[in-house]
């Protein structure tokens, strides 16, 4: 018998029928004799529809008001859902944030989860009822609702995931695992049987959009396994978790230690929304670098790659710098405003750029991949224009145009084509 | 300074439209230096669309769950009107039925108030916040969400102005206070300025639809006043409440002390929602009644009239009653059950009947009101079918085809058309 938290999006929980298809997900595990944990978020567009009241009914809202009226979204969905449980003879019971508890801090609308107390739902499950929980949704310090973003709920279930001690987090989606790269852009991107947090991790935070960023981060702060896998899968063909096979459906998350063979690079993930910025023929001199970006880390603007070119003349240089695409306008606005001490000649801003990284935690033990991502680049005519790396992953920053060539070249390049398998 | 709660239903939240009128009603008490709290329904449409929901979930639907989702539509609209009423510089808060919190007994989806802590909401109002309540929901004793009922929202309102000792609770539905009778069948039916709650309660359980009967007993027990009044009307015009003239708009409902100059009739009802019941020549002997009602009490059927002709031939009769028309199939059962114990010749069920009632506390002291109705229904050709009295009202059975003929003469009758004002 397992511990099993499931976790169903907007799309899964869209109507009556996707709802009922989500309790015969559930149902399967229940009968195979796990506990199971259901999170939904709301019907899909119901929390857009219930933002756009927000915004209607005021111009600058109270983050607080916001939550009470977009967490009303999961409250529906897990009262449906028990429902159909119970009517499909699972018993069941829903769980508002409020009454698990699950506490967290006091920023409203983009809350952080501080504590789950799980006693009194494992109390639930020990009795035999499925519990189903209303995802994004918490108890802020001052007694009222807290909602933890968008997105949220994966997050939802992990920490519920960790509180109870569960077995396996499965997070159901329209897609059916993780993949080397978009199958959009790479047909023969092949999903992966497993994937390391470090790795999921820098996907997440490099545009492959499966799972949310603190997602990950908390699953693996709190070691908890996590599985993405397909709610649109038949939920009767299914085979139902077993722990003793060692057997997973989709991709699963898990320790490094886990993962036997371990290929040097895992996926190849991209970034449409940078920008790039340049200060063409600034002063080549000590203290320009901060001049430069610390006032733009005061207006909270992250800079994430730096290029300084080597100095032609001696006396000045171009540097250039890339930022989140919708925050363009405003770091333009930073530099310009210290152009009498910066001195530069030309102020460029671009969105024609994008990121394309490769990410495996197998880099850290195998020299010359850089060496042979930029050869393999360089005989496409692909120009780097920025690098920037870590232990785990490299980035690239190149023209947009380019940017299904390289995918491609680095997918095939580091044998992650499904052919080559 | 007066302490003042505001109730208004669905159709008066319908949508954004709708609820930044109400904040405007609101900021004018508020601006007037009032304390006010705010009880809010769900948008008109939402609580039927949620049941639907539920519905389709479950065949046999678990109260808790029902309750969980059908409460979720007041939680909206009270958050959404709390951004409002910010948005035009009111401040304001919104509360869940949790947060008062608003204590229940534990039968869900119709559970009835046990207390009502206000003192945290009291120190919000002391602030000089305006307190937006999430209406017909609480919490029950298992920790979980109550609803009170279709329509509760007026008794939550009330318990919340009995709970917060409220000057006034202002009910604004969509009519502008409660009428001598039904404007559409009388078009010279007279808004009254004042009723008891005597009155009032014999009103709403006879067929007025202003007013849940809870949420006017509950009234008379707190005493509260009661006003009802429009939501309609124009927030700008209006004048803000003003306890030291005695004034206010709309209908008070309120103890009989205060209504000085008091009607012998107030008000004319009628109820088309009843059904007939008669035993053709019955057994008439002791005991007999005693095997027709008792088995019906047994199966939980309410009955209002009973008739029982004189015994033409001395040993058999014809027994007449009245149930709800929603109980009439069951009613005929249940006797059909008992044929041979009763052994009545034949059992008749009939729809095609109204009650309609006079009500007035001044019949207390008035002698012969009975006989001035009878005489002036007899002069219309109507015939009686059946008799009940109370110390404050009249009701008569009738044809139904008479129903409109009967209120007007009615109405004239005892000086209430608006001419004779």
């Amino acid at each position: 018998m397992a511990l099993v938290v499931m976790k169903f999006g907007g799309t899964s929980v869209a109507d009556m029928d996707r709802i009922r298809n989500v309790a015969a997900h559930v149902k399967r595990e229940y009968d195979a004799g796990n506990q199971v944990a259901v999170v939904v978020s709301a019907m899909a567009g119901r929390t857009n529809e219930l933002v756009s009241f927000v915004n209607e009914a005021s111009s600058a809202p109270d983050q607080r008001e916001y939550d009470c009226v977009v967490s009303s979204g999961e409250q529906v969905t897990s009262g449906l859902l028990a429902l159909c449980l119970q009517d499909c003879a699972v018993p069941a019971r829903s769980w508002q944030g409020w009454q698990i508890p699950l506490k967290t801090d006091g920023a409203h609308a983009k809350a952080r989860i501080v504590d789950v107390c799980g006693a009194q739902m494992k109390a639930s499950l020990d009795q035999g009822e499925v519990a189903v929980i209303a995802g994004f949704q918490g108890i802020a310090p001052d007694g009222r609702i807290s909602t933890l973003g968008r997105g949220g709920s994966d997050t939802s279930a992990v920490a519920i995931a960790a509180a109870l001690g569960a077995d396996l987090c499965d997070i159901y989606t329209d897609v059916d695992g993780v993949y080397t790269t978009d199958p959009r852009i790479v047909p023969k991107a092949r999903r992966l049987s497993k994937v390391s947090y470090e790795e999921m991790l820098e996907m997440a935070s490099l545009g492959a959009k499966v799972l949310q960023t603190r997602s990950v981060e908390l699953a693996m702060t709190k070691n908890v396994r996590l599985a993405v896998r397909s709610s649109f899968d038949d939920p009767a063909s299914m085979p139902a978790i077993n722990l003793k096979q060692n057997s997973h459906i989709g991709t699963l998350v898990c320790s490094e230690d886990e993962i036997v063979e371990q290929q040097v690079v895992s996926g190849i993930a991209y970034a449409k929304d940078e920008a790039k910025v340049t200060l063409v023929a600034v002063a080549d001199q000590p203290g320009v670098a901060a001049m430069v970006f610390g006032p733009l880390a005061q207006a909270n603007i992250n800079v994430d790659m730096i290029v300084q070119n080597v100095s032609a003349d001696g006396a000045t240089t171009d540097l250039t710098f890339t930022v989140a695409e919708a925050d363009l306008s405003a770091a333009l606005k930073v530099v310009e405003a210290n152009k009498t001490t910066l001195q530069y000649k030309d102020l460029q801003g671009a969105t024609d750029i994008v990121k394309v990284s490769i990410i495996g935690v197998g880099m850290r033990s195998h020299a010359g991949v850089a060496g042979d991502m930029f050869e393999a680049l360089s005989q496409k005519g692909i120009n780097v224009l920025a690098i920037s790396t870590s232990e785990i992953k490299i980035s690239i920053l190149i023209d947009a145009a380019y940017q299904e060539l390289a995918v491609r070249t680095l997918h095939s390049l580091f044998g992650l084509d499904q052919d080559s398998e």
